[in-house]
C-alpha cells in the first residue's frame, strides 16, 4: 500500500505549531497618520494634560457661579485658540466658545441657549454650579497618563489620541509581505480560455485576498513553473523577496507533487497533513527563515486552511496579541441536518444569525460543501466547527461556530 | 433667549433623511483582482460548467468500477492541464492524479492510498461505486448559473468566482472619495506644540481612518481657513473635488460658527441638529451636488456622529443593499448601572461580550463617557443605544448594542 510519509495531526497539534513557529516581525517606526490597522509596539503617553487649560465645554458665558447679579457686564470675549487678557468678577462675564480657556477669576460656562443679552449686559434664565460647563486640565487624559498600550491594534480613535498626545511617529509591528503563488498544471490566468483539461486559476486571487484582509501585504508570484529546477529557483526568489510564501496546489500525493518534497530540501516541513475537512494536505514549512503554508489545490480547501492555520499567523507576525488572533467562537443551534464523519474536524460554511426571539444563535449551511465549490463560501459569515469523534449532526443540535463576518441579526 | 433655527431632530428621523438623499455612485470598470471590497453592479454569470470536464477528484488510478479484475494493467498516466488519448477497459487503469480529466471508459477513481503497483499493474484493497471520486461537469457551477449576484461586496470567495469564471473586468460601484477638514482656531497640527489656548487637531485623523474603515477613500483637506470668504473658497474646492466632505468643529452656536451659514448659502442644509449625545449639533446638506457631514468639535462626538449618520452613507454611496448598512444590533445585559438623562437618544461606548455560561451578551461601559474622552472608545467593540424617554439604566436591564467590532467571547 501507498502510505503518506506525514502524520497525520490534530487541528489543535497544527494549530500550536504555528503558534509556536510564528514570531512578530520587526518593529518599525511610522507617521502615525500611515499606521492604521498595525499594531503598536510600545505604550504611548501622554505629556501634557488633556485639555491642557480649563476649558469651556460649551458657547456661553464665563461667570462667578455664585455671582446673584441679574444684569452682568460682557467685560470682554475670549475665544478658542488664545488666551485673553480678560479676569471675571461678580458682575460681570465673558464671553466664550466651545475650547475657549476660561477666564481667570471665572468658575463656570452658562450656556447661550439660557442668556439674554441687551446693551452690553446679558442676563440668564438658569444658574448653574461652580465647575458647570468647565472641563478642568486632565479631565480627558491625565499628564503622563498612557493613552494607548503596545499591542494595540490602531483604529480610528487611537489614531486621534496620537495626533492628540503629538505622537506623530510610532512604533509598529511591520506588516507582514506575503507572496502567493499558485500550482497545476492545469491552470491558466483567468484572463485565457481554457483549453482540454485546463481550469482558470482562482485560489491565487482568492488568497491574495485573505491576506489583504488579514491585514498583510500580498504579492502575486504567479503560476509556478512545473519543473522542479525551475519551481526550485521560483520558491528561492520568493523566499528572499517575502517574509511568507502561501501557495496551493501539489501537496497531495500524486507524482506531480513537487512543493513538499522541495520545502524538506530547503526547510523544515513542520506538518504535511492534518485531520482537517477540507484541508487535509495543507503544509507548513519553514525554509530560509521564512515561512510556507502550502494549501491544497481545491479552491475551498484553500481558503478554509489559510483561514485556519495561516491568518492567525499572520496575524501574530503583525504583533496582534495571541488572545486576539483567532476568530469568536460562539455556540449555534443547527437549522437542519448536518451529515459529517467523524475521521476529522470538518469546517462546514454557514450563515449563522442571532435570533431575538429565542436569544440563541442559528446556524444554515451555505449548500452544497464540496471542496471544490466557492460558492458554498458565498454569504457565509461562520464556519462551523464540527469534531473529530461524533458523526452526523441534527438539527436543534448545538455546534461551534467560527464568526468569520459580522453577525446577522 | 437665543433659540437655535434648527429644529432638533429624531435620530431616527434624521438617518431617514440622509438614506432619502444618498444615492449610489455611478458605476465603473475594474479589474477583478482590484475590487476587492467594491459592490458589483450586475450579476456574473458562468459561460461554462465548473469544472468543465469529468474530473478526478483524488490522486489515484481511473478504472471500469465494476471490474473484477485483481490485476489491471496500466495503461498510462493522466495528469491534470490536458487531454492524454487513453481509454479504460476492463482490466486496464489509468493512473490520474487531482483534477485530471477522466479517460473515457472509465467510471470511478480509486486513491492512490488503496493501491499497490507491481511490474505495470496495479491492485486496490478497495472497491468503489461507479461515479466515486469523480466530479462530473458542473458540479460546482452549473453552465450559465449566476456566480456572484449584483450587490455583492466583493470577498475573497467571489473574487476566486470571478476569476473561475474569466470574468476579469467587472461592473462595481465606485468607492466614494471623501475629503475631511477641521475647523477651529484652537487647532495645531499633531506635530506643531500648542501654545496658550491651543491644542492639537485629533477628528482629522481619525475620521479619515473611520472613512478608510467605510472603505471610502480619504483626502486630508487640512485646517480650515478662519475668515468667511477664506473658509467658502476652501469648502466649495472641496465640493469639486470630492463625493463628501466630513467636517469637524464650527457647527455648534458660538459666535465663530461658520461652517452651517456657509452651507446653507451654498445648498440646502437638511438638518442642523439631532436629539443625539454625543453629537446633539450633527449637521447634514448638500451643496453644489455633493454631501456634506458637519460634525460637532469633540473627538468623540465627531467619531460616534460619523459612525451614526455618516458610514451608512458612505456605504450606501459605495452600492452597498440599504439592509447591510446598518451595524448588527443585539440586547446586552449591563453590567453595572448606566446614568442616562431621557432626553436624547445616547450612545455609550462599551465592551460587549458573549458569555457562554448564561448564553447572553454583557455589556460594560468603557469608563467616564466626556465628549472629549477619546479614550472611552478604547478597545470599545459597541455602541450602547440608550433610548430617549426613559431615565437611567440599572444593572442586570437589557440595552441595545450597536457592534462595531469583533464580538468578544
Amino acid at each position: 500500500m501507498v502510505e503518506s510519509k506525514w502524520p497525520l495531526l490534530s487541528v489543535e497539534e497544527a494549530k500550536r505549531i504555528v503558534r509556536d513557529q510564528v514570531r512578530p516581525l520587526e518593529v518599525v517606526e511610522v507617521p502615525f497618520d500611515r499606521a492604521q490597522g498595525l499594531v503598536l509596539a510600545e505604550d504611548v503617553r501622554a505629556a501634557e494634560p488633556m485639555p491642557p487649560f480649563p476649558a469651556s465645554a460649551k458657547d456661553g458665558f464665563a461667570v462667578v457661579a455664585d455671582d446673584t447679579t441679574e444684569w452682568r457686564r460682557i467685560v470682554g470675549e475670549q475665544f478658542a485658540g488664545y488666551q485673553a487678557d480678560l479676569r471675571v468678577e461678580p458682575g460681570t462675564a465673558v464671553r466664550v466658545t466651545t475650547g475657549a480657556p476660561i477666564p481667570p477669576g471665572a468658575d463656570a460656562v452658562i450656556m447661550v441657549e439660557f442668556s439674554e443679552v441687551r446693551d452690553g449686559f446679558v442676563r440668564f434664565r438658569r444658574r448653574v454650579e461652580p465647575g458647570a460647563d468647565i472641563r478642568p486640565p486632565g479631565q480627558d487624559i491625565a499628564q503622563g497618563q498612557r493613552v494607548v498600550a503596545a499591542g494595540t491594534v490602531l483604529g480610528p480613535a487611537e489614531i486621534g489620541l496620537l495626533a492628540t498626545v503629538g505622537a506623530t511617529a510610532v512604533r509598529v509591528y511591520r506588516r507582514p509581505r506575503v507572496g502567493v503563488m499558485s500550482t497545476g498544471n492545469e491552470l491558466v490566468q483567468p484572463d485565457e480560455q481554457p483549453g482540454p483539461g485546463q481550469i482558470r486559476d482562482a485560489n491565487r486571487f482568492s488568497l491574495m485576498a485573505a491576506v489583504r484582509n488579514a491585514g498583510a501585504e500580498a504579492f502575486d508570484m504567479g503560476l509556478a513553473p512545473d519543473t522542479l529546477e525551475a519551481l526550485e529557483a521560483f520558491v528561492r526568489e520568493g523566499l528572499e523577496k517575502y517574509d511568507v510564501i502561501v501557495t496551493s496546489g501539489g501537496v497531495s500525493m500524486g507524482e506531480l507533487d513537487l512543493v513538499k518534497p522541495l520545502l524538506e530540501r530547503l526547510g523544515t516541513v513542520h506538518f504535511g497533513r492534518v485531520s482537517v475537512k477540507p484541508g487535509k494536505p495543507v503544509t507548513f514549512a519553514t525554509a530560509l527563515g521564512k515561512h510556507v503554508f502550502a494549501m491544497p489545490g481545491f479552491p475551498v480547501s484553500s481558503l478554509v486552511a489559510f483561514e485556519v492555520f495561516a491568518r492567525p499567523a499572520l496575524l501574530l507576525m503583525a504583533g496582534w496579541p495571541a488572545e486576539r488572533v483567532e476568530r469568536p467562537r460562539v455556540p449555534a443551534v443547527l437549522d437542519h441536518d448536518v451529515h459529517h464523519t467523524a475521521a476529522r474536524t470538518e469546517y462546514q460554511r454557514a450563515v449563522v444569525r442571532f435570533n431575538r426571539d429565542d436569544g440563541r444563535f442559528h446556524a444554515t449551511t451555505t449548500g452544497f460543501q464540496g471542496s471544490g465549490r466557492l460558492l458554498s463560501m458565498v454569504g457565509a459569515n461562520a464556519l462551523l466547527e464540527l469534531p473529530e469523534g461524533r458523526d452526523h449532526f441534527r438539527a436543534g443540535d448545538v455546534v461551534e461556530a467560527l464568526l468569520v463576518g459580522a453577525v446577522r441579526t
